[in-house]
């Protein structure tokens, strides 16, 4: 399988800029090869703007930028891209406007297939996964499914946030969340990716990278830690 | 209109234990005339549990409580409910379960026309109101559409949290996820009841009840701050 994936769990970590802290992985990812990467500004409401800060961003690192919203005709814009990024802002949003531009097996079978390179940070990283149902963000919009692009067997969290000892918030913690989805049947592992982390995935081989641990929720098994640099390929296989 | 409902933002407030901090607005509501309230426990995955729980507590107020899991027949159990309580846990389990037992609409009959007191905690809350679109849950289950049991004219968002300026985390803050919403066209207000309000609706009045102040959010205009005892019917009117 010819799958590239870079899966970034935020587009800016405190006090950098816009994709500041991975601006280095995204360098190694696309390499000198890709010229041109195709942007989908979906999750925010204001695309224009939104492409204009991944634009900038992207520039900088030496790459041109086209976002989807500016194609004529958004599949043709996937059949002929030679690198994707999918950007964060609000998932159920993001996820509805690709169904409705029939965007979804498009994308799938461009990275699977024809081994394209895919980014995605946040809701972009949410989309690259199973589905969507582990999302945190506001269900806004309603989708026509919580099923998403499926590039890896398996969920992501990302965002993962560490319950605060000293809140007095009652509100279900990440990891209360993350098992209530375990109690249904059926149900992928979850990697947790805090901020500041992101999953490499080539081929077969999925290597966590960045500066923080990784928390792998698996159905019915004990949570796991995972630091970075660990070799993850395991989640690739269907019967993890 | 005969409406009563008792829309509480959660069920239990740091420190104290399982609707413990708005007893007392539960027996004014339900009083004297109510002995037997109808408990729906499909947010949270252990039923049998869950009863058990409300059951305690409810009985230590002076009622009796059924659940509807218990009855051979839900929609029946809910056509001769004196009261309902809709109880907390994950928004998306809960609505599902409502749509598979053909509970929506029973429920809105039963409360809209037959005047029958409906009291929500958290994600009974939420699916008191116009859409699920506002909760703040992990979406762990697809159900059939986000639209809810349509008590009243507007949604709730409870366990309303402001944001914590210290926070290095770089999720979206509460605020920005409902001004996301409010990106949407057609979207109505969103009351933020923070964890200690609730609301009493008796007919067409809303009354903010509880010990903490709320926010709310209308589509183009200023959010505003709301102390408990506020006169909040206005939200009851279409026209906001």
């Amino acid at each position: 399988m010819n799958r590239r994936l870079l899966l970034v769990s935020n587009s800016t970590l405190y006090g950098g800029g816009y994709l500041q802290h991975c601006q280095q992985n995204i360098s190694d990812f696309f390499g000198k090869q890709v010229k041109r990467i195709l942007f989908v500004p979906y999750a925010l409401h204001d695309w224009d703007q939104y492409t204009k800060t991944a634009r900038d961003k992207l520039n900088s690192l030496g790459y041109e930028v086209d976002s989807v919203h500016e194609a004529a005709d958004p599949v043709k814009a996937v059949r002929k891209a030679e690198a994707i990024f999918i950007g964060g802002g609000n998932t159920f949003r993001l996820l509805k406007a690709l169904y409705d531009n029939n965007l979804v097996t498009e994308i799938r079978k461009r990275v699977l297939q024809d081994g394209v390179p895919y980014m995605g940070s946040s809701a972009g990283t949410n989309v690259a996964t199973v589905s969507i149902n582990t999302t945190n963000d506001m269900p806004i919009i309603y989708p026509p499914s919580f099923s998403a692009i499926g590039l890896v067997p398996f969920n992501i969290n990302p965002h993962y946030l560490d319950h605060d000892p000293n809140s007095r918030h009652m509100g279900e913690t990440r990891e209360q969340r993350i098992t209530q989805y375990h109690e249904e049947l059926n149900t992928p592992c979850v990697l947790g990716l805090r901020e500041g982390s992101l999953l490499l995935v080539e081929g077969n081989t999925a290597t966590l990278l960045g500066t923080t641990n990784a928390r792998l929720f698996q159905r019915g098994k004990q949570t796991s830690e995972h630091e970075p640099g660990t070799d993850l390929s395991f989640l690739l296989t269907d019967a993890q």
